[in-house]
């Protein structure tokens, strides 16, 4: 590997080693593309799950949070990512706590492998700022949510991503292998999750979702079909989410992890679905979607360590797990989030991460949970995950407490009853109608 | 190739061989995840021709049934389809009629190769499953569709699927190479039109599809926009299904089959588009997506094998094909099929696997057609086609009638007219208006 | 490389040459899927952006205008723009001004090469046909429409694409390193869209658009929610579209390309939003949008030659031509684009071809622009606009012109207040409600 080869005409060359480099560049631009596609399936999801009259609004912040994320990470949240990881050229420096190089990636940075290396990981930092869009929809201020993008992108996530994937604490804490998240249950859906927790209690439910006597009404979405489309193309983007974190095909083992994904959703969509019928004799596809999303978010962590039956047990988990928070969160917590999010990412990010400690089975990356006899990995397992709750209770609640002082995080009350589209976008979402 | 390597590190070394496994892992991972966004495709082709009130119970069915599939084919399916075709690891145990080995993915078969054959074939499984969704639409009970899915990723597919792809006794006829059907034209879309067939044979027309006097009445879609969009996705998912069944980019002949595929599809529509205008004077662009789709089931079976030309003709001639199906099938047999998945899928599935035998130029496979100078491929393809009509006739009826006397097989008569959304999944799809 | 091998088995070897052969031919076809899909990007665009009534007019038109380019383009259009490029077997013959090898993809051309990039190409000549589309919604004959196609993909497009890819005389221009279009910001998007302002201009603006003073009518699109699936869907595309135009993995520089793609985007539709924001207090995603395509059509001329930084300058400048053509299109000029393709596609067509003569750094394909120091190339890029724009209006007013005169290019008016849709299709795109 060479420092700084902006042409790629040092690094390739007609050798093993070149095509080596040519294959991989291949897998994971194509899965950042995939990833990158995710972003339709969000738009899908939560434009189907909020109102009529809240949905330009929705499509604003799911749109614009990751432009505004792509050009922050660029100056910024890389470097303090990524910045002595040295898994690229011009990413020497950075200690165990943050990185401080490739900003801008200017200098060594400037480089076919570095640039790889920020098309996929940009992806999944606007992944995680997406998920928090749909559980605060319906009532945030736009510019509000655009603040919060950049903090997001530039500090929160790439702060705990270094700990975890650039050569930071977690990822070399001495027990078991140190802590694992394969492709981003905890870094990136569980950090999504639980900020969307504080994000949409400290902004407070949508007017009419509770009750005087604190009771929750169903407030129904207006497009079933956007939100099981939304759910066919997150699954879709979530191969390359998962099967692509290898970063390089030359690990066979990617096959193992497509599978592990499909299986985990269709596991958790199934269960789901029966659990659901078995409790109102109604066949409730948007559980089934819940299910699918939630076995994805679970698998994402453990997918590369884990075998294929195991896939489907923690799928089903996951599913469980789903459906309970979905109850505690909204009817317990009081807390409305009209997307799901908390429960399907949050909660899952964390069974995900935990996951890897009990499931997985010693094949791949040394990583043995407890079915391979050792609990040392569910040890560091747990760490990451009280780390993570940690990092995004504390610093999220400040920095939400902070923004709703400075700005306010609501549109007026008389606003969020008439439709927040008009007045923060200046038209409907569907304006023949 | 090492047997049970589920880390894949045996299996790569950094050597040539090493790298063509890499390259050829990414090209049909990737297909596979293009297949698998079909699904999206179906969902809105399907979404946008039934009525809005039953829409949700169309998603429903689309989505829970390759979900279900996935589960089973993993259980078996994907043991009695492949099990002694010696493609992968811990593949071994099969006859001529049925394979036996693969169950769960477990043992020898906990293999990165066995892993990359089935995610590849799950989602061609899942596609044979979801062509019947469309046939049944707007009348089926959702259990009994659910049942169904079992049965026919269970059975019906992997038994017919291992007599060709298997190394069955369809593959290894003494006719031409033996029967071929590249990418599925019978195995996938014959069978699922075919089941379709059968199906909306069964359970009967929708309620007011036909007048006392036995002429059909047009019972409109709710969005056109889903039609075309779906039609679109299919397509784009088509590249994958076709020029993804090399199973290897080794095999440089993709490129030609991908440009068949794309060429077939354009010429059966604008046959079609045109065949309609000169009929009615409309440009029926609903005709136009039939014809596209008439033309990737056709060239499915021979994309691998004709030239450019030949693509051309046979999508050309499948699009007349679906034209007079439609007619037929409407008008004459009097089986209302809301959605065309017959005449689509399973005419064209049919007429696919005659066109090998007729259009193979001889340049790839050593499959040799009329247009090379040999009339045997083209018994071969004769027997592979009578042999899938009555293997879905016979076990499909057996099958339909057996469930509609245990469970039945529509909603009641006044759920189908007032809606079997809010009945079977507890609200309509569109709960806003 | 082999003349006519199209089965690729004397082209492939267990080699070095054989590897790089399958994995270019992967990415490449790759690429042309995910560029194909952006055909269903412009159905989404273009359906959110027209009213409900005409709907069904722009899905025909977006859909059929592929269909038969695609045939075109296989009869004799790849032949006059690729012939004598020596890109591929079988395109030995033509010149300067004009190919004419290939055609039909006999012969020679019948070969595993020549049908990569067909596929490739016409994916490219499909989107240039498109673009035109949404210019002439809402009161274009159909018809008219599909003979436009069959000239743009049949002449139009292919004789300006071979002065700049077929090895005609804009390549190899004596300044710099001649002309450079790297993806198709000038052959692609600047033709699509320079041909846009030609047909907009004569076939004139929709009935209501302005009143008698001149001053321009809002006319509101009906589903803002398809406006934003579809630029995310086309951001999807674009990766394959400008990473892809290397035609090979083996050129590293690929990842440099998507960045670049992803941060045009992102400051595009960062600095139209704002800058919207600042005049009109309402924060406008459809401007948003527009932005992101914008920067997305500048960089595709550019991506290869120039660094991050200078991908979002180029970005931000797109999105205020954009701004700034928006305004002096409909206000001023009085031309009727619905959706925007005139600024988007042509202003940035021409912005992106210049910008590769200001930005490029030298450090891929030798292109150096004036931040290295070099006035040469720009001018090359200039005599490059120039020919494209004389191109376009030369050829185009005249071709409009004539078809105006014998079939008219415009539905009657009675059926413009109506609705196209039961007009030239019989049916309207909603037909439920």
């Amino acid at each position: 590997m060479f420092a700084g080869d902006p042409s790629g005409s040092n690094t390739y060359s007609d050798s093993i080693q070149g095509l080596k480099f040519s294959v991989n560049f291949a897998w994971t631009l194509l899965s950042a593309f995939l990833v990158f596609n995710m972003q339709a399936g969000f738009t899908f999801l939560g434009a189907g799950f909020v109102q009529k009259k809240n949905t330009l609004n929705y499509l604003a912040m799911s749109f614009v949070d990751f432009c505004i994320g792509a050009l922050i990470f660029w100056l910024f949240g890389f470097a303090l990512m990524f910045g002595g990881s040295k898994l690229a050229p011009g990413l020497l420096c950075g200690n165990s706590f943050i990185g401080y190089s490739g900003f801008l990636l200017l200098g060594d940075s400037y480089d076919v492998h570095t640039s790889v290396l920020w098309m996929f990981q940009i992806m999944f930092a606007a992944t995680a700022c997406t998920i928090v869009t749909g559980a605060v929809a319906e009532r945030f201020k736009f510019h509000a949510h655009v603040i919060y993008s950049i903090f997001l992108c530039g500090v929160l996530y790439p702060v705990f991503g270094h700990w975890m994937w650039g050569k930071g604490w977690l990822q070399t804490l001495p027990f078991g292998v140190g802590a694992r998240d394969f492709a981003g249950s905890g870094v990136v859906h569980g950090m999504g999750g639980l900020i969307a927790f504080v994000a949409a209690w400290i902004v407070g439910p949508r007017f009419g979702k509770y009750n005087p006597d604190g009771s929750p009404n169903v407030i129904h979405g207006h497009n079933l079909v956007y939100i099981v489309i939304g759910t066919l193309t997150l699954i879709f983007g979530w191969f390359g989410f998962n099967a692509g974190s290898t970063l390089a095909v030359t690990e066979l083992r990617v096959s193992i992890i497509a599978v592990n994904t499909f299986l985990s959703a269709a596991s958790g969509a199934v269960t789901l679905l029966y659990f659901s019928y078995f409790m109102t004799k109604k066949s409730d596809i948007i559980m089934a979607c819940n299910g699918a999303l939630a076995g994805c978010v679970a698998i994402t962590a453990s997918g590369a360590y884990v075998p294929h039956w195991a896939a489907i047990v923690i799928g089903l988990i996951a599913s469980l797990i789903t459906r309970l928070s979905l109850y505690f969160i909204e009817s317990k917590l009081k807390i409305d989030d009209p997307v799901g999010a908390i429960s399907v990412h949050g909660a899952n990010g964390l069974w995900g991460l935990l996951s890897v400690g009990i499931f997985s089975d010693g094949t791949y990356g040394g990583v043995r949970g407890i079915i391979a006899g050792s609990c040392w990995q569910l040890l560091a397992q747990f760490i990451a995950c009280v780390t993570l709750i940690a990092w995004c209770f504390a610093v999220g609640l400040l920095f939400f407490f902070v923004l709703k002082r400075l700005l306010g995080l609501r549109v007026p009350v008389n606003v969020e009853r008439s439709g927040i589209d008009p007045y923060e976008h200046g038209t409907s979402c569907y304006p023949g109608s």
